[in-house]
């Protein structure tokens, strides 16, 4: 039994060695025209220039903190360590994420000339690429830590450094993309009145780079912490009842393995035999995932848990996702009602489209919301309860575990969509035949759907996971502190703290997005004004003046968010005491999560709203009411693109550092 | 010491007379010429038949639940006796500051052709007779029935009835006023180009009908219900201590009496002696009757609890008044930085405008977040602390209490908004000279500020009122309940029910406003269409179908979230027990606040961001800009003067429901 262990790391590895091998047999595809290779030739350029001064940017704080780490904490060579490998393995994640894509897009475009049939393998295979490296670092790392550490609490550093890393990925992508977008749409399609990817759009080669360092490396980064935090959770809540359930930490890394194999299994499903459909293609590959990981789950609990309630669990972890991916495509597609209502609403104009567009996004909260607590009721309940607290928090661990086992697949069909994007600029930019834009426009469709749902399961599976990282971080510091009641004033002002932390966040990251986008507009109108023939057709745009604007906006602007995760649970703990830090968490998880849902489910209505009217309904594109919908589509993009998905990464930070840094904080506290 | 109680509703009554007092006065002013009065007639029409609407509606809701009251608690009889009362009392509250505010608004538009100063008397006087009996009343009803009952748990019913008849005001005159508004400008402003309050608008009446029974008589019902239930919680909580300070619930009632003497007082401060003083003179009142009551309260404190302490809490309750009205005002001004920026960001049009709002919104809750928690824990420690806790909640309920000193002096400058924007209305309307029209804006502009300011204050004393009511709900069920801690999912998932409550109790209500404007719209583009001569102004158009369309509208949508704030909570606390409950309002306080924050700050930013550019910044009337602006004014409207107001009513509603079904609700939960 003890053995099984290295099982984890042996998937780990598979699952990197399938993504190489995928990356091989795209690469051998073919590159497309001179034109398209420049094209793309261009956004690899400007990614690859983005991510690494990103990167050596948080190498200079990863260095200061894992001194910190170093000098602070107990073991703190092994911490500072895995804090290091951790923000390495998810600096590479991201690195992976966005060199395939660049890669794969310009394929995408060759491929579609050929129909849809091959375009999607090369798309969804690049995105597959993306989602295996991304579980199998996570798992090979954690794992391999464990057992080099041989005790959970000491992977901690390594958890903290992979969310540091995805909170600075999120927040600096976010802002790139949503900055160069926002920019390109207002001066292009809104002022000078050209198509979206117009080459003769300045901004436009930013807005492409933009999809590339923010969805693919951000949502790598993003997905590979969520792995590693949420194993994690559940290793350290294992841990404390070892006693009962010998093989407890063992159980999640298995959980993990298992889904590994049915994922790298499952991205064989995905082909499509007959035309038009795409979404069925890709939802094979997510169920396929899923079937299979449950049966293997039904065989490794029997065997390693000799206790059939944990299966339970798991199953409630999978049922979780189903309806959060519902519920997201309810309040996102075009033909559900708050879409359509939003579209309606828009023939009266601007005002009225953002009046039901923050209606439906505040409203898409109910639901998650009551299966999220009724999640971690019934988890809690199955297999623990109040007779038997400690099983109950694992529980609530083990259904968030189990809601990653489509987590490979969820990247793969997140990556999806801004490989097809990038596909159809590229298609737009070299003037491929109308019908290849047709086959990409319809990949490219379905790839906006997929992103709003790996939203709402991003969203839901980092509630379930903070919720577990709360239980752990409550018994690092229950020893020697009280109860944390609500009758308290110091856990009612932590509750406080913790609520205004969202808000605060989302107000940074979309008024960096406004003003970096004012400043790509600056500079649009200026070369339209100074450098004659670019709408001719006859000059070059200096298409690197606004990658410049928008990389030094994204990571000028991400300092101050990772930097107010880092130290404001630290004060608060020091402070006001290990209660207050405990309210401060749970006001973070559960505004975050309200916060998040809002701001992701409103702006994916917002866009899908902006596409039904482009659709020909409600007056059809060029209308009045196509134009107060694309206002509606341009508030939405920092709500689902920066700040919504920049929540889920600082929820975990923030969990992270307490759970880290508890040694220090028990005690603290002046009252 | 004990007839010392009678002090308590005599003052109410003193205040009543002094409210009569100044309508009487008011009366006598001359009310303008026929065509003013005729529109003043048709003003007045609306809004007393949708007040009568409104309360027939709310009295059968009244009728079943007073009778639920009956029959299931013990002592039924007062409960129910009590919650008519309250129920009679608020509307009452309500229906008197409608009533003079429809009469005010003429004689003020006629008194501005003699210059500021006398219109500013009226307006400011008519403002003062609602504040006066609004606290009067409050003080009165509160006092009487503890009186009468001499018990403070018995007095419970009329807080309930109280905050609920508020919420169904807020609710119903916020989507009124809304809809009106947002519809009438929608075809007016933006399709017709015709000003505000032109008489050829057919929407005009609705409007101004709407600034009554919206601002006067829903912010009437709302503080009269934040003074009773503010006064309740803080005597609840004393009847426990009062082992250790005997006038612990006398206490409360007294600093209540001397704050009303002090309102009163500072009423004849107001009065302007050089032009364009209009803020000063009103500041003036409000710094008049703080200062009096904290005189009165340090006197008062030494009399009855002889133990200075309590007085130190009472200022940190001014400071928290204080400190909420600079924050707001830094939000909302058009001299600082938030609105200019809104401004600024307006150039590059509506998205962008409605992308720095809402990023202004969210940064807002920030620091009232900080001043809230920081009030809490300092009026806890002062007087109690971990070594005497139920001393220290009551003294965050006394703080609480402070901070309604000025509850008076708030309510008639809130009022005194209204009654100036009606002003300008007639004036318009009427044709009377420029100069008239130049003296109401003079008056109105400052009547913008002093609701935002107003909002704060309400936001802050309800979040400190809610966490005294929060206190006591833990009294209640503390007897037969466990710890409520935050290790427990049945609380945490009680906390994420709590919290979904605000979102979509606005997104309820943001869709009611964006609904029934809708319906406006279509309706005064068929009056175009179908009356000739509108236009030209030589046919009339039929006002009284718009008043009717939002009627229909109010009346109908306010019914569902006031039923939902009463179910809720019971079904919570029914199946998921007392511990869930207590989860639930914690999450609706946090969040409630921080939401209501947002949009009446984001509200108020957005409208004066609009006025800014009306003054010449940016482009100017008329320019890109302010077409950018008036949109993110629009989408402001139903935040600052719909949702977010009436979040304020919720909290309290939900904390009634609680606290008054706590005996049936011990013992409850399934888990």
């Amino acid at each position: 039994m003890e053995r099984l262990i290295f099982t984890a790391p042996l998937a780990g590895l598979i699952s990197l060695t399938f993504a190489a091998f995928f990356a091989k047999s795209i690469l051998k595809e073919d590159a497309g025209n001179k034109r398209m290779k420049e094209i793309a030739e261009a956004i690899k350029e400007g990614s690859t220039a983005y991510m690494k001064r990103q990167y050596r940017t948080i190498a200079v704080v990863s260095v200061i903190i894992s001194l910190l780490i170093l000098f602070l904490l107990d073991e703190g060579l092994k911490m500072a360590a895995g804090f290091l490998a951790g923000a390495i393995s998810s600096a590479a994640a991201g690195y992976i994420g966005m060199s395939i894509s660049v890669r794969a897009n310009v394929r995408t475009a060759s491929a579609a000339s050929g129909g849809a049939g091959k375009a999607l393998k090369i798309a969804f295979r690049g995105g597959a690429v993306t989602g295996l490296a991304v579980i199998g670092l996570a798992l090979l790392g954690t794992s391999s830590l464990y057992i080099l550490y041989g005790d959970a609490d000491l992977v901690v550093g390594f958890g903290f450094g992979a969310s540091l890393i995805s909170l600075f990925a999120r927040a600096g992508g976010g802002i790139f993309t949503k900055a160069a977008d926002v920019g390109a749409d207002l001066v292009g399609k809104i002022e000078a009145g050209i198509p979206e990817d117009d080459p003769r759009n300045p901004a436009v080669i930013a807005d492409n780079v933009g999809d590339n360092v923010g969805d693919c490396a951000g949502m790598g980064a993003d997905l590979f912490e969520t792995y590693v935090v949420t194993s994690l959770a559940a290793m350290l809540l294992g841990s404390l009842i070892i006693g009962t359930y010998k093989n407890a930490v063992l159980y999640p890394l298995m959980l993990g393995s298992a889904a590994i194999f049915a994922s790298i299994i499952s991205v064989f499903f995905v082909k499509v035999e007959k035309e038009g459909k795409v979404m069925s293609a890709l939802y094979r590959g997510v169920g396929g995932s899923t079937v299979l990981s449950l049966i293997a789950f039904y065989y490794i609990t029997g065997f390693l848990m000799g206790d059939s309630r944990f299966f339970y669990v798991t199953v409630a972890g999978v049922v979780i996702t189903v309806l959060m991916v519902i519920v997201t495509e309810y309040y996102t597609s075009k033909s559900c009602r708050p879409v359509k209502t939003i579209a309606a609403s828009s023939e009266t104009g601007a005002a009225t489209n953002i009046i039901s567009g923050l209606s439906a996004g505040f409203e898409s909260t109910l639901v998650p919301a009551v299966v999220i607590a009724a999640g971690i009721l019934v988890s809690y309940f199955i297999v623990g309860g109040s007779a038997d607290p400690g099983t109950g928090l694992y529980g609530i661990a083990i259904a968030s575990v189990a809601m990653l086992s489509t987590a490979g697949m969820i990247v793969a069909l997140d990556s999806y969509g801004p490989i097809t994007d990038n596909a159809g600029g590229i298609a737009q930019m070299a003037n491929l035949p109308a019908q290849v834009r047709k086959v990409t426009d319809e990949l490219d469709s379905v790839g906006n759907t997929t992103k709003a749902v790996t939203k709402g399961y991003a969203i839901g599976s980092t509630a379930l996971g903070a919720l577990a990282l709360f239980a752990d971080y409550r018994n690092k510091v229950s020893l020697e502190s009280q109860s944390i009641s609500l009758d308290s004033p110091v856990v009612l002002s932590g509750i406080l703290l913790g609520a205004v932390l969202p808000f605060l966040f989302s107000a940074v990251m979309m008024s960096a997005v406004g003003k970096a986008a004012f400043e790509v507009v600056n500079e649009v109108r200026r070369q339209f004004r100074e450098i004659p023939g670019i709408m001719e057709g006859t000059a070059k745009p200096e298409y690197g003046r606004c990658v410049d604007i928008v990389t030094k906006a994204a990571l000028h602007d991400m300092a101050m968010p990772g930097f107010l995760a880092v130290i404001i649970p630290l004060l608060t703990g020091f402070f006001l005491g290990p209660e207050a830090l405990a309210g401060l968490l749970t006001g973070l998880i559960v505004v975050g999560f309200m916060l998040a849902l809002m701001m992701d489910n409103g702006g994916g209505a917002w866009d899908n709203a902006k596409k039904l009217i482009e659709d020909g309904y409600y007056g059809g594109k060029g209308s009045e009411a196509h134009r107060a919908a694309v206002v509606g589509d341009t508030v939405g993009d920092p709500f689902k693109d920066t700040a919504g998905p920049a929540l889920n990464s600082l929820i975990k930070v923030v969990n992270m550092v307490a759970i880290l840094f508890s040694p220090l904080i028990i005690g603290g506290g002046f009252l």
